[in-house]
């Protein structure tokens, strides 16, 4: 396993590698000699210099380009925090399985190879509010399997998840790592409506009073409150940078999945660009403490990683750019 | 010519067909469908549903989607209004013939046949501070120059645009056709500074001293203070509108060549979309007027057709969910 013990994971924290300054340089020099006004790409030009930093290239690739959608349960579920049953999941996996999802179009549309990995859905995490979601094995497992869909030499990664009750999930990590007040985190996820949202609530805050007491560490935060797809997330964002495998975020659950290591590392964003901003309004106030602008703000709030794979055809369009243009001595263009 | 008259043109403003309801119905009823809580991919189903309407398909298609990059040259530009010269126009064209622009590698990305329309690059418009851009001959060979490169079939249209000087005619259009003072509507371009800016406000607003008695009808105004690639975008724009073609809108120049007709007839915007809110200011007030909401904001300012080519993508995911995606029956999923 990439992550055999606490030990493991701790250190990991400790070591994030940078992006490589020199192809950083030379993506920055090509971009101010292509055929445009300088900036005028805005966005697009920040990609392309950000994707050459990590994949250590003056012109990056999108030839091997991963989502997973990573699917767990929750026994928070009993609870009765969610709009859909929990059988939902499973029969969600089938459909990822099937090719009948809206993440199997839409990673076919961004030329995005799709994996789908899901774990013990017979074996739900614990009810959170009356025990840990996981114990230090379990979660340790769920990091190393998400780590283990990452590989070195893949251009970019997308984590994708599916869960039925994982926004409640979602939620407790952010107010316990974060802070503030639990409803500031808590929104209709699926479809609650009012009432079901502020039974979510109270079954929230009644989960942070039983582990009131526990050590604020990212490990405990994230075993006690998370969820299998939640840390299996944490462990591929995680292995991705150790790798320098950027990282393409979706929506709230995603997002939260590195709320409780973002806290002791801030540093582990720097890998990471938000694909989108969610419609779970959890999602937009965590990228403002990430620091992280989205690319896109088109009110989805599906999950299975589906925003960041949309936000993946705005990255073909920055590399298109930065690696077809022609160079103004090339063109014979004047320059300003 | 699609526009031998100007009464062609007045009647056309007056005959705006509307989407296929049958259409729009059979698309709203297969995305509630879908396997997805209601909703919950945003703005992707808004866009599925209007490119059903406009093509008259449930399941829309993008297999022959087109962008076409119109240029002109713009007498105003003896004025001193820009940051680049005016033989930047033809050195641009060329390298849009060679493949080496962003529009070129964007449109590759998108999957959009790209077609340069130079319109007598050489006999640049008139400078409108001192008569009218264009005759009215002028005007109608330009419009219809544009027109003709729509016909029936096209499944979407973007409007691209290069003249160099031409945010001044469309700052120029937008004062004019919309109120408000020019200072508003104008901004860098290319990349004025402040002086630059401020020259170019005093040269719009002699502009408007000198036509301010000639009447204010969308025509008028177009061959007063337009430009050739403006007035081809406006007939463009309008023949697509006449055979049901979607548009997707890309920054401040081709908004402004339907400003205009906007006031006559504000309809005209319903079979477009805005791809992208532009970094010149006059651009996110244009859009507000027109009430669009834009499907990027990706501080592009580039022109070309290049944000709309780059939201073309976001158009492939929605339409790829819509037609892909299994439905709940199909997949054997339960509903909420």
């Amino acid at each position: 396993m990439s992550f055999s013990t606490l030990a493991d994971f701790e250190r990991a924290l400790l070591d994030l590698p940078c992006p490589d300054s020199t192809a950083l340089d030379a993506a920055c020099a090509r971009q101010s000699q292509l055929t445009k006004p300088a900036g005028s790409l805005g966005r697009l030009e920040e990609i392309a210099v950000f994707f050459a930093g990590w994949q250590g290239r003056e012109r990056p690739l999108l030839e091997h380009a991963r989502a997973v959608v990573f699917a767990g349960n929750h026994g928070v579920t009993a609870q009765g925090i969610s709009a859909f049953p929990a059988e939902v999941t499973h029969q969600m996996v089938a459909n990822f399985e099937a090719g009948g999802a809206a993440i199997n179009a839409l990673c076919a549309a961004a030329g995005l190879e799709l994996d789908v990995l899901a774990l013990e859905l017979d074996r739900p995490t614990a009810d959170f509010t009356l025990a840990p979601a996981m114990s230090e094995e379990e979660c340790l497992a769920a990091l190393s399997a998400g780590a283990e869909m990452i590989e070195p030499g893949l251009d970019l990664f997308v984590p994708g998840e599916m869960g039925i009750g994982n926004t409640t999930a979602a939620a407790a990590l952010c107010a316990s790592a974060l802070g503030g007040s639990v409803a500031e985190w808590v929104g209709p996820g699926t479809g609650l409506d009012p009432a079901g949202i502020a039974r979510k609530v109270r079954v929230i805050e009644a989960a942070l009073a039983f582990h009131a007491s526990a050590p604020s560490t990212p490990f405990e935060i994230l075993r006690r409150l998370g969820g299998r797809e939640i840390a299996a997330i944490t462990g591929a964002i995680l292995r991705a940078r150790q790798l320098r495998v950027p990282v393409i975020l979706d929506g709230f659950i995603c997002c939260a999945a590195i709320a409780p290591i973002f806290v002791a590392s801030p540093g582990i964003v720097d890998h990471c660009l938000a694909g989108h901003c969610s419609a779970e309004p959890g999602h937009h106030r965590l990228l403002e403490r990430f620091g992280l602008a989205p690319l896109l703000n088109l009110d989805m709030r599906l999950g299975e990683g589906s925003g960041a794979a949309v936000a993946v055809q705005i990255i073909r369009s920055a590399l298109a750019a930065h690696n077809q243009m022609a160079t103004f001595a090339e063109a014979g263009v004047s320059g300003a």
